[in-house]
């Protein structure tokens, strides 16, 4: 008889905590979502025991033994000591996870950056699972990117590669969240896109464009694209720029890699019918004729809310040396 | 006793051809160099035979048996193929190179980007000896790179991966060889230094800098940086925003690769004091903290005009299974 082993997968992002008990072959067992506490170190921590201790129960119910746990965490992470380095949005720095869990819960525990466990799994189950060499961008609120290499996630000297929403595709231009100007993610993403929009609507008062806006002065992206498919001239005009930068980072990403796939996720894929004749265009112009010849640049095939820790769950698979590999 | 065994190596670029006959450890037995023969497909191929024929003849004489032959080309290579797809400064398109050497040649042949080899005579016998990641950047009248990662060339899915010179960091900015408009080769090269001093020149056309323009037109970045030495002001001035340039290029690549080195070699490397001040503001604003503090920004330690072939030499002892590999 089989051993009926399974691992815990926890997401751990600045707005949610969620986690899943899983099964080989992405089978999902139970999960469990909550509030990210970001009040202090100890809450986000305390946060993530209680998920943990809490799957861990409904694994005995099952029967099932849990072989390890495996966390991506929305931060800069030094892999191999299971170490959040710092997080931009939560108030953690110097956090030895790893170690915290392996203590708590008695089983082996893998810490990895949210992005880089997106893209395992999307390697394993989905648009990468024919392929050795795949750039996997998450276009969200930022940009965030993990790297396939002979089907193994590429994580540099201490974890940190792959900060792709970080490559400065225009230098001197917007300000981005990260301090530096003309990052990827101050020009692609559903941030920079807001940013646009709520520039055009200063610049013209009086347009439908500006009317978008809500009480609080925001300017909800699928709002946005609503007006743009109306014909609205201004919403548009965003998504041709954003598109075209969006074209200059994969473009880019292409040269460095070469990559059999490049694979698009995140909430910015559903406005990508807006953004995609530039991205074309700006692919065209940019990527070296051999490599864009030789990639193909596709949507995520992952559905549901709980990829980022079914990814969790499947680093923990692979780590923990329980489960057959595969090739 | 041992068998005295070496390998050829070949460095086709767009002016020369060398060629080395190299025992293991970078023992140079001999050495060969002719003008590349530019004016059609046949005579570059000619000339690279005649090199390896001369440098085979030396072999015999030395008693040396030649196990392998490696070249390092200027140009797009498919690898797996031996295929040059083609050059950007030379008449050649769709040559099965690695077909033709073997065949005439009688031995093992190995074809890649001449960037490539370049960095893995660095990671073997450089500045990267020590490291498990590295990219080494070629700065000259282009810019070129070559990726390692664990100790390993990466040449992405078909060959053509680190066209570092095509990373757009300036989105519409000044018109790259290739094109497109912004390239980090564009922002750069020494070709890119010129530029902008002949911009400057022409700008200026009383000042020192303009009359250090040659009979052709043309400005030598040696003569610019020894009047920026001296203090002239618009020199000065151009070494710093190729220098604010090249340190963004360099913070892209710590951000996507959080590297233990980044190597830099090529012609432009004696002018890095003027660009090294403004080179380092901008990595500091670019790079992510984590990866920054974990990467060393370091140039070549390998010295003579041979490095490209004798790293070339070097990758046809790797791969021809006849010399120890390292670890």
């Amino acid at each position: 008889m089989e051993p009926k082993i399974a691992t815990i997968g926890l997401d751990v992002g600045g707005t949610k905590t969620s986690g899943v008990l899983l099964s080989p072959e992405d089978v999902l067992r139970e999960r469990e979502r909550i509030p990210t506490k970001r009040s202090s170190r100890e809450s986000v921590v305390g946060g993530i025991l209680d998920v943990c201790e809490r799957l861990s129960e409904r694994a005995e119910v099952l029967g099932l033994e849990v072989a390890a746990i495996g966390v991506g965490f929305a931060g800069f992470i030094d892999f191999s000591q299971g170490l959040v380095i710092y997080s931009p949005n939560l108030p953690i720095e110097d956090l030895r996870l790893k170690d915290v869990l392996e203590e708590r819960l008695s089983m082996p525990a893998f810490v990895d950056n949210d992005a880089n466990v997106a893209a395992l799994a999307e390697s394993r189950w989905g648009a990468g699972r024919s392929v050795e060499h795949m750039v996997h961008i998450t276009l969200g609120t930022g940009i965030g990117g993990g790297v396939i290499i002979d089907r193994q996630l590429y994580r540099g000297c201490i974890g940190t590669a792959a900060e792709i929403g970080h490559i400065v595709i225009s230098a001197g231009g917007p300000l981005c969240f990260c301090g530096a100007r003309g990052c990827f993610e101050a020009m692609a993403s559903g941030t920079a896109i807001e940013r646009m929009a709520l520039e055009a609507a200063t610049a013209n008062p009086d347009s439908p464009l500006a009317r978008l806006r809500d009480r609080k002065g925001h300017l909800d992206v699928q709002l946005l694209s609503e007006a743009a498919r109306e014909g609205d001239p201004l919403a548009l005009d965003i998504f041709l720029q954003a598109g075209y930068s969006l074209g200059v980072g994969i473009a880019n990403l292409i040269n460095i890699f070469n990559p059999e796939r490049v694979v698009l996720s995140g909430g910015v894929t559903n406005v990508l019918d807006l953004l995609e004749e530039r991205m074309q265009v700006a692919v065209k112009e940019i990527a070296v004729k051999p490599s864009r010849e030789s990639t193909r640049i596709v949507t995520s095939e992952l559905q549901g809310e709980e990829v980022g820790a079914r990814g969790a769950a499947l680093l923990a698979m692979e780590l923990s040396g329980r489960f057959p590999v595969p090739e």
